[in-house]
């Protein structure tokens, strides 16, 4: 009996009609997010509280839908989006009376906005992309870190007594070079450190280059990876290479002058 | 005697000059619409009315020809050009008395300047494939608007308190979260609110990264796509792929191993 | 006798230590006209103007040696960088007194260094680069012209009574648009439409996102030039194409089975 | 026995336990400078002197190891990172007493974490890449250079009575040009000279134009550059081109012509 559930289930979460049940609500409860940041009458509140505990008891629903579905329940949740969705409906689900926790439940509310991208297979190859493209631009990232740093740490021991709020210690000044390198505002930065140290503009203009260096190289380092996997998929495809056929001509060599022998 | 007055204005139509005298006519129309910006004395502004009725009947006239001079009258006005040329000659037509009315004639009037494109074949095609190219990109749009609209909601939740006029509500705080991504005065935005939750900087550099990335994946998006449309445009020249050619080698050792055995 | 003199000035124009020499003197001209900026003394004064004379005669002497020594005298002025060399020269040559001139002189002067552009010949081919591209991006020029154009219009028409300063005539209307373009306090531009016609955000983001638009279409087109030429230059090795060898294996094919049919 | 300590300190160095304790030692030194930029109480700054004294000593320690398991002695001082790792450590071992002296000694300090990048062989790759990639862009960056020049004595000769502050002499107005480039606040500048050049705009927009355009030039040439090293990368794991592929098909339709006449 548990199988022929679990088929039903199964056929239930690959129907198209369903999917499509599961993007409207969340939709909706995205709209619905949305207009709590309006200012609503008595009535729309209520309404408002309404659907979302009709929300919470879907989500939960669909998501058991899946857990009996699935074939292979011992990985489920080692699955990154299985685990995030969990989250979500569990948190949902935690009663929240306390007025300070009130804002911290309508912020997890704000995420099941993000189970779109874990229901949309597009959305979900887009990050897939984001997160295995972080390790390959790890060095580059670190390289920009480094920089940060020593340039927040000279900041810091120069400017700090110019201006606090802007220099007082390492951290606040990573934050106004990330202002820096943003070109927000920088030359009244700059001007402020140039009547106390005339030479201080090398300090920006030095940080700027370098930064649109690491900058640059880390585009071109994602251009040529997404050019690299283009090829290793031509290559999966069993596309021959030069050197390949170069080898075959090779062999109908040996075999014509073998005949011119005769 | 249809017939005859048809494939004359297919002439006309086709007619190297006629096509000048339009792009002209379209230029002085631009030129006008540039005038009446001016403040112009009284026969200036007279003898822009003359030259308004003058653009509008041309302009009803060449649309007549396109129309008459046209094989398939049927999907004349399924072509989107077809059907903006001919809303911004109808809507000239239109007398308007009234003074409120007066500037949307004036904005109609503006539309006169895009004929432009819709008359040179070469614009049409930037224009073409700007509009092809945005279902392919719909997912990146889509995975923008969903980044956007999770931070607008937020940032709406947490520091509508603090600014209203920048976060009031979800609508207005999509409007200050592209302010944030174009960089402009994005600083002023952050230490607002870090008065208030020293580590609201989270938010922010995160919500530039994110979108960074969004916008990085579309760059890259379409100049992949770009590519493989000159790759495709190779492929339809004919040319055969190493595939291909090792099937051909393939073939002739077969045909020599057979001699050899003789 | 006029033969013999204009080999010896040819040698001396192709003279390495010469066009050093050349280089330097522009390079002794670009400092005194940056010493020129600051304030100086008496001396300093007499010795600039003294130094303005030589270089004036040494600018006449190595024009005269390009000219005696060149070839092709009648095509001698139709290039463009004798042209512009011969104007700097002998504008410098012209004695002015009249103080208002003066100011001129010296912007002439200045130009003096980009005669740097047309003696170094790495940096004449990239100047040749631009105005080759030039044309061929004619399109997407004109294409943001007109989007330029038509919001400058529209911007004028509806904002010249908020703003007469940003938006008075279509001419300003443009400037403000480019500043916008470069998002310079463009949300300061747009609050204060926005009190007015609270949906003005659609003509600042439209703008935006259509000026992008046409931008990376510009950067994409000459992405995709630069690697035409690439390949220009790889079909010009006389690298066979796939199809030729196509053809060839079909030759020896055809061989074979003649062979076959012995 | 010089040997035998020789070949167990070159074991040391090639040990990843010591890498890593090298890596530590720099990660705690950029700590300890990190922590200096807070306000700290007494107790915590005596801790820092001590492993400060620490520090310098394990550099001097890890440098000399480096030195004696060296084969090649005479060149150890000619590569860029062992001088600078030379430096860093000689500097450090000044004794400063002056107060003066302190923030010299501070700042030397900073870049130990510079050592970071002369450890970690990945970090080498992507300075080393920077270093070389400069003199292939040397004209790119010179025809920008003579572009700013020439645009700061422009801007000097006419705008320096306008304000003193932004067009002071060649240099200011270098910087007030690198502003413009950023965009930083470029239309308060152009408003401000707009005011008694009407014109001035078109020296604001050809600077940010040609700017552009030279910065165009060097990304697509650092694009082209990194394509080129990739197709070498290819050539030197001799992949046989089309031109080799086509000669041994010629030399096969000889072998086979030869068999017919028979």
């Amino acid at each position: 009996m548990y199988d022929s559930i679990k088929s039903k289930l199964n056929n239930l979460k690959n129907n198209k009609i369903f999917e499509l049940l599961v993007v409207s609500v969340i939709i909706i409860s995205a709209l619905e997010i949305g207009a709590k940041t309006f200012e609503l009458p008595e009535t729309a509140i209520s309404l408002t509280s309404i659907l979302d505990a009709f929300i919470t008891i879907f989500f939960l629903f669909e998501l058991t839908v899946r857990f009996v579905a699935d074939e292979d329940k011992r990985n489920f949740f080692r699955k990154g989006w299985n685990i995030f969705d969990t989250l979500v409906v569990v948190v949902s689900l935690i009663p929240i009376e306390d007025s300070e926790m009130a804002l911290l439940a309508r912020l997890v509310r704000v995420f099941r906005v993000l189970r779109m991208v874990s229901v949309v297979p597009e959305l979900r190859v887009l990050i897939n992309s984001l997160i295995k493209a972080l390790p390959q631009l790890g060095y580059v990232v670190l390289l920009m870190f480094i920089i940060f740093y020593i340039y927040a740490a000279i900041g810091s021991f120069l400017f700090s007594d110019i201006n606090s709020f802007l220099w007082g210690d390492i951290a606040i000044s990573m934050l106004t070079l990330f202002r820096v390198m943003t070109f927000e505002d920088w030359t009244d930065i700059q001007y402020e450190t140039m009547e106390v140290y005339p030479f201080s503009w090398i300090f920006y203009m030095s940080f700027i280059f370098f930064t649109a260096f690491a900058f640059l190289n880390m585009v071109i380092g994602i251009v040529v990876n997404v050019m690299e996997e283009e090829h290793q998929a031509a290559r999966e495809k069993k596309e021959p290479s030069l050197s390949e056929l170069q080898q075959e001509l090779k062999e109908i060599k040996a075999v014509l002058s073998e005949l011119q022998k005769k």
